[in-house]
């Protein structure tokens, strides 16, 4: 194996903070204040600052809101989705998020390996089923999707939800992929005790 | 065939212009003045003014930068990205954009039906590999392929730009695909003669 | 993009009208009184005329037979296959001819996008679904599939007709792919308006 | 495993011979002379006489011909891609004929299995992975592909050849799986010995 | 076509059978006086005698024990899976086995070709798409295709052996493939009359 | 999420201890003194003595030789492996061993969720590429492979090892797939720290 610190955050140059808007190093502060560390998706998009802000504002409006899905929930989807695109960052990042979000340490590796073998519930089951339709073959999709989705108690937005974090994160996959970023190495642990 | 206009936009509900948030609708409102009509992805996107925010300032900060890429490089790879992933809303509108953009009534049935033997130069064929990598195969991109770009005399700037283009497109494509949006009928016949 | 006029209409030589066979000779002038131009595809295929008589003697027996299928709707198959198959030269001619039977300028590039959201109706759509079975998984297709088909009102021999469509222009497909064959630009705009 | 008297030849009805149009019933009658039995494709067939008439004059258009390669070689290409399509009567008809072309009893076999295994030479080798590409892949066939082939001492005329009979090969297995055509036992121990 | 004989037995080398550690000669000499012939899978797997130990007790294992399936459903499930993963050495050797088990000189080519197609019953069918499934797409396996298969009067063990054998023989296609194994010319005509 | 204590081990009745046989139950015990627990895979397999011992045996032959890749190389080998066959058990499992073999907490979680983004040689790269292609094409295998690998200073016996365990944990995979074996909760922290 390779000296993991030889490896960059990403393909494309980092901005040092101070070089950064006022806005996005604010932002950045806060969740370094929060967390302890900068996820390292945050000093890859800062390269774009325009980009980082949509995408921030995408994800908070799909991951920070109310609604019939909880926030381990949505983490969920987030894991089973960046785990068949085949995204380090992301499974490893919102790995560790799944595991805080769900107080449970087993839970993000077995939704990564195979969610159809992890411990979730049936109507979780149908959501990921469903997450990874909008994933693989979105062009399938239709009213019966969404039927068999209420079903298990879901509403109309709530289906929206997982269809709309399914499609943002499988943007999230690839830019993260294009830029190999790295994960940083505090997600690996985060939530295992 | 089916009667067109019993089908609707899209499977969710389409707010009133005067029901939308001021800044959508000054938006949505500045759009219909320049096109003439308001393209259907507003009117189900407002349904989430969130989300539609995010996704314009996405949009723009894409689409309407410059760079090495020419406006209908950029529509160019929309329209391939969009056929791959089989969205109808997307081929159709971004299809009419392309041609006008590029002001070639041809471009756009031919880069949805097979963009390898389509009207392009060797370096805008270079592109779409590229940005059908991203969409199909992200997991395995490195700096091997922006090595290859770069030989066509893409800046690494633009490397990012297109392979962003496809990320985003990508979800675009699947949340249309979703919500089964319907292309205005105003987009078939636009940039044609 | 490319100048198109350097394209050619085929990787292979194509015969001077003067030069080809008789019979040959006379069915293409026949084709461009009525069309007011000659389909590439009989060009092309007059490099070799064997070839050519007996694809047009399969072409005839399968799209001006009577039947349970109209004209319109055995179009909907070929272009429904022919983008599946990615062929740009048989979207766009057989789009152009659909627009035409159909009465219907959005109907092409509806089932070239995504022919599962198209204004068809839900006959047409089990059509097009078992004309996809056909073309890419004919392995698998059985009496179960007639039956469904039945039970839609078409008869055994409708159901013949639809497997022969998509069989015979998943050839035609794979001929024109090779061959680099080119859409006439009339195709492009025919039946819009 | 079932009486297989009781698997019919097709799933549709087989006319009779003498109910057949005079030129079918005379070519058939000549098969069957030349064979000693009427291979099922000619029975099934026979259900649409002038599909069989057009199927036939391209079958020998392209099979019966002279060129660069031999008759051999052809069916050498009938049988791989029959066996990619998994079409059953293709596989055990076309195998039987390639072994007795070959005057070998274990070519057919080997090609149906992995031809990429067989006991064929590297121009062999390059024309079946051409026919496959243009079976699975051919939109993706270019100029660069005849290049190679040239660089195994094939013509283009040759090269024409192999894609015209990967393509019409391809409908042939598409209708016989449709149909469930079932080969004729005659053929299982053709040419074995 | 090349000269068969300067095709080697496998890509590694081939252990004389006096340089074999005692029980594997053992081995090897019983099935020669049973079959007549060394079947090649025995000298490549020779080079690595544990691994040959473990190769051979795993398969006699689920090929040799008592159970809800014949001797010849089990080989039938093998040639089934070896077609699906292209293995030349296991298509050919076991399609012989099938032959003499079944006492049916058709059903090795029909299973090959296409299963779906083949002279089974419907129990047998149901066997055949499980342990395909197994092959395939194991990690979507679960209760309800046992289920399934009780419906058509497998016991639960009888499921494991289907499972065991398509994944076991999953392996040995892999090896197969891999070393370029070769089957004896004496298993293409066995069981043929 | 459920209530981990509600999932069995495996869908398949597991033997007591002291219902074993001597030798299964010996080394089991074995197992457990040294680990602390016992790896739910040697009590599903129990359930099938014969196969557990065979299985057991061939494991043994490939994991625990001597040879030009160290045994945090065979695990690298088994979690991209299992990953891509979606295997919840083998990657938990073998990603603690690898972890462990390496003493390297973050390796296995980047393996698993893309190899080729892993901290790993460009020679493990390489190794891992073969590994993949034999587990996804291995039809496609042939001496090029193997000298590509020797270019990496690899030997043939070598790459035998690599495609062997690539091979034998394919059937892992599947098997534990079909029986939807659980990973004991013991794995998920080993080697973290």
């Amino acid at each position: 194996m390779t000296d993991a610190t030889s490896r960059p955050i990403s393909r494309y140059p980092v901005p040092a903070l101070d070089a950064m808007p006022e806005d996005i190093r604010a932002r950045i502060l806060k969740v370094q204040e929060k967390s302890g560390f900068i996820p390292n998706v945050f000093l890859m998009l800062a390269y774009r600052p325009d980009e980082l802000r949509a995408f921030m504002a995408y994800h908070d409006a799909l991951m920070d809101k109310e609604g019939g899905l909880t926030k381990a929930e949505r983490e969920m989807i987030v894991v089973a989705i960046s785990a068949a695109n085949q995204c380090q960052y992301c499974v490893v990042a919102h790995g560790a998020i799944l595991r805080v979000r769900a107080r449970n340490p087993l839970i993000a590796d077995q939704v990564a390996a195979n969610y159809r073998k992890a411990d979730i519930t049936p109507r979780q089951r149908a959501m990921l089923d469903f997450a990874m339709k909008v994933a693989r073959q979105a062009e399938a999709v239709d009213e019966a999707d969404s039927a068999a989705l209420r079903g298990h108690g879901f509403s109309n937005d709530d289906v929206w939800d997982i269809a709309a974090i399914a499609a943002f994160f499988g943007m999230s996959n690839r830019l993260a992929n294009f830029a190999s970023l790295r994960p940083n190495d505090e997600f690996y642990a985060l939530g295992r005790s």
